[in-house]
């Protein structure tokens, strides 16, 4: 669900003609429909309103200062992933005690920054970053809440899982080691060992693989809390898809009502961390066309967009939709590849894809560029990053400037 | 060849210890030998020396200003890709008449800035681009000097190519349409149809491809001047490959050996634009271990430098030796996985790799990272990039500082 539509075959973005901002501030441009992400966050939020529970943003997603704000003032709170996302979630004005510090190499600078705000709880993920917490907490004459990571390795040949939640990667603890894991832990005095935090992989479209890992999950929770290791909070993680193309994911009501019936009498609070979720479907990306290219095999639309810009395509072969600004439905439908300017053949946006003939000086837009867009960005050829645009009703402003050419070479000398 | 060599089981850079500079600068941190990139250079430049020939060294594969300087003032020129490389070259002191711009994806605005500053030559990928440059030549009152841009397509079969030199991608002229092409541009009264460009790839290790390609140039050369059409410039591309592993490139002779005789009765000038065999064995990255981690299945060294600052093991699949900054012969080595901190299982610069065993607070250089380095760096996961150094003998310095927590959010309004 999101609030990009057409009227009088004209995209719109909520009550904003998009190719009003886009002559405005130049292509190419990020823009973002705050509703759609406040409505997301609100339906989940409300699905949930049966147990204790606290859905933390996952700002990597998108670490836009103004959509955060946005996300904090409605009440959610913030999942971080280093001391930087720490920084931006504090000026975006999420409450200290909605932050859950998740990822396998915190530095010890890190980890001090985040106990001097007293965030709401750490996502642990071995056992030297544990002795680290608690070093660092005791030097502050404090106890830093922690949750440990644990893998389910919940079978990924039966699902569609990525391989986050798998005992060969980088990522939280192996299920059989985590009770002694918990029996060490509980030892270190700077530590409250308050919590288990799950979580599986990412673009999960369906409950069954939560409700397996959240099953595994409480089966440790019980058996730690026999082992007198009571613990209050379950953060069942992230990952909940989205539709790029033709997918059909669970929405936020079917996840509820298989997830709420297992962790209801567990008399924890439930974290969950969203973020593609939430902001995946809220932004698109425009572009202008700078030249139709046709070759004897093939037919280009070069765009002033690039990889650069959205890695997305490039990094993991991922498709976005592709929609004209202005549809013409007298102008022919065929095959072309949308590419950028960026010396790569992997910078491309679309290949082989089915779309009306455009020409120079008309905008594109590549759909669902709300998650992993900008914050992936980078100023590789040299190319300024775009810049960012909220919409919010019929009002929109730039929420974050184009980079200038002063911008790249910042910090350089001779 | 490169000047990064263990001097009493310590890492050097030319004359200094790399472990100096990174207990002073902190980690992430890029390190480049200024004289190896110059002795690159010079033995291209040497190689070519009974002809009339014109090195560009290709900028985006490492822009950093104060090397490209170096490469400058040594009488080096520069190829560049957008309007932000003319940025950064003028900025780095390449002379305007011998900076060469390519890419599909100039805009009107880019080529005008070119244009301004009479820039040696365009190579012209498109006819909507060749028009484009024709008129803004017109409307400044200039000439454009330009080289087009012919797929040679070369059998990629028989030999290592990438696919840039293949007629399905965007890059360049069709072979076959290149003589109608050029019919057609030697008519547009703003251009000077001077070149013939031909780029075929990235990373080749034998001439053979190069010949191939530079013999299909010839004949067309040849065609061109029956057609009355003479060219005065051969542009022969980049993509000399580079040693990463145990790959045995050509040099610089054995490459001109093959090359030279091809051209040296043509009387053209014969430009070349490498990026990666200059600069790819000049720079490093060095991070340090923040946490070793053991699990049943793997042993992980989780160090401070991730995909944001090389993401060429994420998405190239692309091998870099990793070595320690401090050698210990005493102790074990075995298999492990050395990958960074940021929440995606594709954060690795190795995997199973055998290493000796290292300690939190260590130093490590993943090498061979001098191209295609910091130029794709990001600010995913909002780490701040990393801070580049430049060598020359004994001497040491920041040529770009490490971005700060307040540069994340330069720009952006809540």
């Amino acid at each position: 669900m999101h609030h990009f539509k057409y009227c009088n075959h004209e995209l719109y973005c909520e009550d904003v003609r998009v190719s009003d901002i886009a002559k405005e501030t130049g292509t190419p441009v990020f823009i973002y429909s705050k509703n759609t992400a406040l409505d997301h966050f609100k339906k989940l939020d409300q699905a949930f309103a049966s147990v204790d529970h606290l859905i933390c943003y996952s700002i990597k997603a998108n670490s836009n200062l103004a959509l955060c704000h946005a996300m904090a003032q409605a009440g959610c709170g913030a999942d971080i992933v280093s001391g930087g996302e720490l920084y931006r979630a504090l000026k975006a004005g999420f409450p200290n005690d909605k932050i859950v510090y998740a990822g396998v190499g915190k530095t010890r600078e890190e980890i001090r920054y985040a106990l001097e705000n007293d965030i709401f709880m750490f996502n642990v993920e071995s056992f030297p970053e544990a002795q680290t917490i608690n070093e660092e907490a005791l030097a502050l004459g404090k106890k830093a809440r922690v949750a440990i990571r644990v893998n389910p390795d919940v079978n990924a040949h039966t699902h569609d899982y990525i391989t986050t939640g798998k005992k060969e990667n980088k990522f939280g603890i192996n299920f059989h080691d985590a009770p002694e894991f918990y029996k060490n832990l509980v030892s270190m005095p700077g530590l409250d060992v308050a919590g288990i935090h799950l979580h599986i992989g990412s673009q999960i479209l369906t409950p069954g693989p939560y409700t397996d890992s959240v099953r595994r999950g409480i089966s440790l929770v019980q058996q730690l809390k026999a082992m007198n290791i009571p613990l209050s909070i379950i953060n069942i993680g992230g990952g909940m898809g989205i539709i790029y193309k033709d997918e059909e994911p669970m929405d936020a009501q079917e996840f509820a009502a298989d997830v709420i019936p297992l962790v209801k009498d567990m008399n924890c609070k439930i974290v969950m961390e969203p973020g593609r979720h939430i902001v995946g479907n809220a932004g698109i990306l425009v572009s202008k066309v700078v030249y139709i290219k046709e070759t004897p095999v093939k037919k280009f639309i070069i765009q002033d967009a690039a990889m650069t810009d959205l890695i997305r395509p490039c990094l993991y072969d991922a498709y976005h939709e592709i929609k004209p600004l202005v549809e013409s439905p007298d102008r022919p439908v065929n095959h072309k590849d949308v590419v950028g300017p960026v010396c790569e053949s992997s910078d491309f946006f679309a290949k082989d894809r089915h779309l009306q003939d455009m020409e120079s000086g008309e905008y594109l837009a590549v759909m669902s560029a709300g998650a992993y867009g900008f914050v992936m960005s980078s100023n590789y050829n040299s190319r300024p990053r775009a810049c960012e645009v909220l919409v919010d009703g019929n009002q929109w402003r730039i929420v974050r400037k184009r980079e200038t050419l002063e911008d790249l070479i910042r910090g350089e000398v001779l």
